[in-house]
């Protein structure tokens, strides 16, 4: 993939939203996502961001506003599932990019026939954009990983595979959950030390600051994709947070890997945002000198020189007593995907290279993204050094793990000198009591 | 649920094939598959076993052969995925098997209007029965888990957490495939003491010994399936080959378990035997009086009474030689499920303690279902203590670990006096050579 002339950083759109320069959805960007108008009772149908409007697909796709050439597209943009998208290949979505951002330039000639397709994002609500099939989480972050490992095995932080393997997982499909829907603190077994397990609300509860990745086209089932290929298999990303249960992850997790503590509850964000619009946030990842070089089928020159994206993310953390005083969530990290030590091209050529058939829309977690220094952890566990020092908040209160009534709201964005600031949303949820047991 | 008409071991069915006291498919049994005649580029949908037959049961649902009471759960059972059916309540799949019970049985009325539904099994081919959201598999057998951890971690066998908690982690639901499909062996990262990995195909590949449970209707997302309720949510039971890369495993499996070493392909048998169906052979499971008790939520008197299951298992190999030499594949196990550790109902508390949604397709493995001696030893890993003491075959070979054309065959039944034996069919699949790296 290159530049085009959807990248432009001087595009303006007839949806003057768009062009603020401070909009998370400028022309530049295009992110779809799956709504409908909240309280209408409508069905959920696929839409394109821009501004602070929605396009509705169906709507375009109805009017077949966008052209024949690309009505295959559209048609795939507007259903309540992505898969089917999803599925296409890049030069199908790229077609797609093209006519949406020419239609939505100023002056374009389909401003009358879209204009009546725009539904304001005020006035609606989001679903989970694809059907999930399988659901992966990795642990491509080696600070998250250093950080973690020094908390559960402090005589073993960082594990022998970590810098040969992309570690990862399989995580819970069902329980993944939209941006804004609240859920249960978790119960489980907790087991102090010398003291018997007992089952109770999970007492160590935490965020982790990842990227959900969707998978676009599938493999034949025994056939691995190659590095070279892998990105043609990603569709785009979104924001995730993959929500844990510390004290419950510290008694399970030996020997087969965190189960109960993880799939209670994952959030994404509603709007994914295509590959193709983040190109010009493309960067180069540089191992230390002194690591191990990635196995053939984990290296290309291509993934060294441009594999890595410079995606900044926030976390903040809004405590029932902000709410009530009208506060903001607190903002508590800044970070950038940047810093991961496995690229998206690495996540898919590791996946497949066994013949594991990934299908489109699945997801890929990209794991907890950590950067270097203490301001860039993406998790409670790693900001108080596993509860031992609590966080401060703005307004003098202080946490260690999440409280019922704290939402916790990631950010997402990419800006530069030179290209358009592109954002991501938000992804946010709200910890509620945990059922009685 | 209890014993009632359909268990009677006195009934015969007007299907001849299904009362020779042989058959895994007399008038007791009634499983479920999704099947279409080989061949002829026909519609998969759902079918009963009865004898050597198959039941079509989109012909009946198209004769409303069963009558009106029923209708709606033939319709279910016709589709080309049973996940309808499996959402349904017990006590309406009991009234679709009282109804299939009494029109396949000698005299009934039906007779002439189901021999027009009938196919014999020997000219049909069959797909995975549902669409499997999630499979989770777990690690029942105390004995392969003590087996298999004094391979992996000589001086911690058996982990503080295994008598506490039902272990259990995420598969892949994208790789499972029906019985005889074959699969290639898969390539992956192997790690030689002393020197640095390298991408090979796998030189330690393994099958796992398991059932599948299938579950039925879903737990409301938050909510979890208390243990009086949990065999409510169970539709019915596979046979299921857990395939492991074993030497992929060992270098890959820390911290997040293993991945790739299981991900490449998971066999199930096509019939599923519903849990109504092994009603006569429900047993007791003792705990050690040393053991720790189940936690409360983990426990009741009808689990310790009758929640464990007598499914009699083997394995058998057949080589290539075997088969040039037309020989049947040679038993090496045989087993029964009635070890395992952990019951069907503990499963379900457990899995969704947390709050965590099942969803009706998904699949449940049980884990290695190794009995407490050598000979009952549910993968390879075991019964060559690492592939360091060969098994010998009746033919002369050996077999430290798989080889390419090596074919695996599960078996599964019930039987014991007084009761129909009731069987699974067979779980079979065949090594291909790996892809070239």
């Amino acid at each position: 993939m290159a530049l085009n002339e959807t990248h432009d950083a001087g595009l303006q759109s007839w949806v003057a939203s768009a062009n603020t320069g401070k909009s998370e959805f400028p022309i530049q960007n295009l992110p779809f996502a799956v709504f409908r108008r909240t309280g209408k009772n409508e069905a959920f149908r696929g839409g394109v961001a821009i501004g602070d409007q929605v396009l509705d697909m169906a709507a375009v796709s109805a009017a077949k506003a966008l052209g024949s050439a690309v009505q295959t597209q559209v048609e795939a943009a507007a259903q309540a599932q992505l898969n089917n998208l999803m599925a296409m290949s890049p030069a199908q979505w790229s077609a797609l990019r093209l006519a949406l951002s020419r239609a939505l330039r100023a002056g374009a000639a389909e401003e009358a026939a879209l204009k009546a397709c725009l539904v304001p994002q005020s006035e609606v609500e989001y679903t989970v954009p694809a059907k999930v099939g399988d659901y992966t989480d990795f642990y491509t972050s080696v600070y998250h990983a250093t950080n973690v490992g020094k908390l559960f095995r402090p005589t073993n932080p960082l594990m022998e595979n970590y810098k040969w393997v992309p570690i990862g997982y399989h995580g819970r499909a069902s329980s993944i959950r939209i941006s804004g829907v609240d859920f249960k603190r978790p119960n489980g077994q907790l087991k102090a030390p010398e003291a018997d397990p007992v089952l109770k609300p999970c007492n160590r509860l935490d965020y982790e600051l990842e990227l959900g990745i969707y998978a676009g086209a599938a493999n034949t089932w025994g056939d691995a994709i190659g590095i070279e290929d892998a990105e043609d298999h990603i569709f785009g990303l979104c924001l995730l947070n993959d929500w844990s249960a510390r004290d419950v992850q510290a008694w399970e997790y030996q020997p087969l890997g965190p189960f109960l503590s993880k799939n209670f509850a994952t959030s994404i964000s509603p709007w994914i945002v295509t590959l193709e619009a983040l190109e010009p946030y493309r960067t180069a990842f540089t191992r230390p000198a002194e690591d191990p070089q990635p196995l053939p089928y984990l290296s290309s020159a291509a993934n060294r020189e441009r594999g890595a994206l410079d995606v900044q993310l926030t976390v903040a953390i809004q405590t029932p007593k902000m709410r009530e005083a009208g506060q903001d969530a607190a903002q508590i990290t800044q970070t950038s995907y940047r810093h991961a030590y496995w690229t998206m091209a690495q996540l898919i050529a590791h996946h497949t290279v066994n013949g594991c058939d990934l299908q489109p829309g699945d997801l890929l977690g990209t794991g907890t993204l950590s950067g270097p220094t203490p301001s860039e952890a993406g998790a409670l566990l790693e900001i108080t050094e596993g509860g031992k020092n609590p966080l401060s908040l703005p307004n003098g209160e202080t946490r260690t793990f999440l409280q019922d009534g704290d939402a916790v709201v990631f950010t997402g964005w990419c800006e530069k000198p030179g290209a358009a600031r592109i954002g991501f949303g938000e992804c946010r949820a709200t910890v509620l009591p945990a059922r009685q047991v």
